[in-house]
């Protein structure tokens, strides 16, 4: 049983060959973490739940170092200051914690915690995790710097319900494009129509989806903001104008499959030779490659946010010790919006048993 | 036997499927054609043969529409003016004709005909569909709008002994760039190490070619000026820094096999990944994307050509009826240098029987 004088955390208790299962992961009761001078004692109110978070469970190369076995799973949190011996924080305080982690408690340095969160403000803090936070801004900077759009041009995103997605979808129809959004199942779909105000929304489980696709951008596609891979981007490729622009934020369609590759024939050249005759942009980004950025961002995402022409939807999950099943969930599509597990109180009475 | 009433012309008789073959191209003789307003009679001099020529021989969806069967080959030209009825072009002028073709005249039309050539220029006139002409630009536009190079960074080109590599090569030298320069056989191996003082020649068909690049890069790939494909391509990516770009400006290693695709496994999901993680930038291009650029360019040229800073080599054939053969050639690599056809005089003596 947890106490106020124990962290509980959860750890990489080994590598994932495929889809992380519960052995991947364990549960650690350890004694609370000793803030030094200039760190402060933080407790997590809510720990971010993030596609990326598969790629640390590899042993490969990528953009960040692999999380190490035994090593705390890493995770952005909205945290609590509960002890403090940095002179710009105090108890009470609220934060956004770039190196929370998946755990109750966490030290982190003062001088890492720059961005202050109002418990009482309409947009609610979690939302720092989210659509006002590192996705919204992969949204945001990968849309405007690599996607550069052009009031009616054609926008094509995928994982459109996510935190990413539906910030891309509605950003791109602030600026006057046609958008197309495309996820997993009807409600989804009925969202992302209804609640979004796409011009069209799809269902990629749809048997006939790329040709629902291809009827769904009479003048082909400009922009595909691609955080999928896989079918939608076989479906996509087809239908790009020439000068389209690729922005790659994710392929989450492939993470658990590192290494393993379909079936040929090879399409690399053909790939290439389409980039070429077509003079397509293919880019790869993350957000921090754009952080210059993020206090227009805040800026205006918070404006859009609190006057609400910017819409967005979280899926909370309630416990710590369910953040393992639901990052399983969301490599699977399982989640509705932006996954956020919210730790406290902590303990509590499970929601999910 | 053609004279000077007659036009000798090589037209697409058929598509090839894989390589080109005689069957391909036709030699006709027709009447000269006339010059209307405005159009000017030229007498083509020089034809430039180039990779690209292999795409408008395919029905296939390219940046420029393919060349219709009974139609007179594409091609630019060194021509000089016949009968002008044009104001600003007066017989015995030279000229650049972007549409000359594959053929000993050209009716054009004036307007068209904006780049006046000197013959007794230090410059030979021919360097108009060479270095300092299309290719020439190709590599300048492509470097410098999308490789965007730093001192200090190591830049791949193949084909480095044709007119876009080798100009690439030795444009990135000047901007104080490691340049590793890779071409096919020990002879363009010498001539880029002695004649264009790169930092590293390799020979891509040495039986341990993707070792020597890696050796040749010890601070790993920041640009691969793409301009073939196929198994360079292959021996790059695992040597890409991060945020490394790829100006793709051809792929000419898959020109012959459109269409037919390599043994699996279908590495695209791969690539997409290693794009996203190591936030690469892959663009294509063609060098009329960056037409703007073109004065700079004949200014910025013209004068490290005319002082000798930059070099170029030419592969001249006599005689348009060979042609056809030196496509089929250069698309095996069999050229050294910028290819060019002397059409003239015609008819005259066959230097190749």
């Amino acid at each position: 049983m947890s106490t106020t004088s124990t962290n509980r955390r959860i750890v990489l208790a080994s590598r994932p060959s495929g889809e992380p299962g519960p052995d991947n992961f364990r549960i650690e009761d350890v004694p609370l973490p000793q803030a030094g001078p200039g760190e402060v004692l933080l407790r997590n109110r809510f720990l971010s739940l993030d596609p990326y978070m598969r790629g640390r469970m590899d042993d490969a190369r990528s953009y960040s170092p692999p999380i190490g076995i035994g090593e705390v799973m890493e995770g952005r949190t909205v945290a609590e200051v509960l002890e403090s011996h940095h002179p710009d924080l105090a108890p009470g305080d609220w934060v956004f914690a770039p190196l929370g982690g998946w755990q109750t408690h966490a030290v982190a340095d003062g001088a890492s915690l720059t961005r202050r969160l109002d418990p009482q403000d309409a947009l609610p803090p979690s939302t720092a995790l989210g659509v006002y936070g590192m996705p919204g801004f992969t949204a945001y900077a990968g849309l405007h710097e690599i996607g550069k759009p052009q009031p009616g041009e054609t926008l094509v995103v995928a994982a459109a319900s996510g935190p990413v997605g539906a910030t891309v979808a509605q950003l791109a129809k602030r600026q006057g494009l046609r958008v197309v959004a495309i996820a997993g199942g009807p409600e989804k779909v009925r969202y992302l129509r209804e609640e979004l105000g796409v011009d069209a929304a799809l269902d990629h489980r749809a048997d006939d989806f790329a040709g629902q696709l291809r009827a769904a951008v009479p003048d082909g596609i400009d922009i595909y903001f691609e955080n999928v891979g896989g079918k939608v981007f076989d479906a996509v490729l087809p239908l790009l104008n020439d000068f389209a622009r690729i922005p790659v934020c994710g392929t989450i369609a492939t993470y658990n499959r590192r290494g393993e590759l379909p079936p040929g024939p090879d399409r690399t050249p053909a790939l290439l030779s389409q980039i070429l005759r077509q003079r397509l942009t293919v880019r790869g980004f993350i957000q921090r490659d754009f952080i210059r950025l993020y206090p227009e961002f805040l800026r205006e995402m918070g404006h859009w946010l609190r006057e609400g022409t910017i819409r967005y939807r979280e899926h909370v999950i309630d416990g710590l010790e369910h953040a393992p099943q639901a990052l399983v969930e969301l490599l699977r599509g399982g989640n509705f919006g932006k996954v956020v597990v919210r730790i406290d109180p902590w303990p509590r009475k499970r929601v999910h048993p």
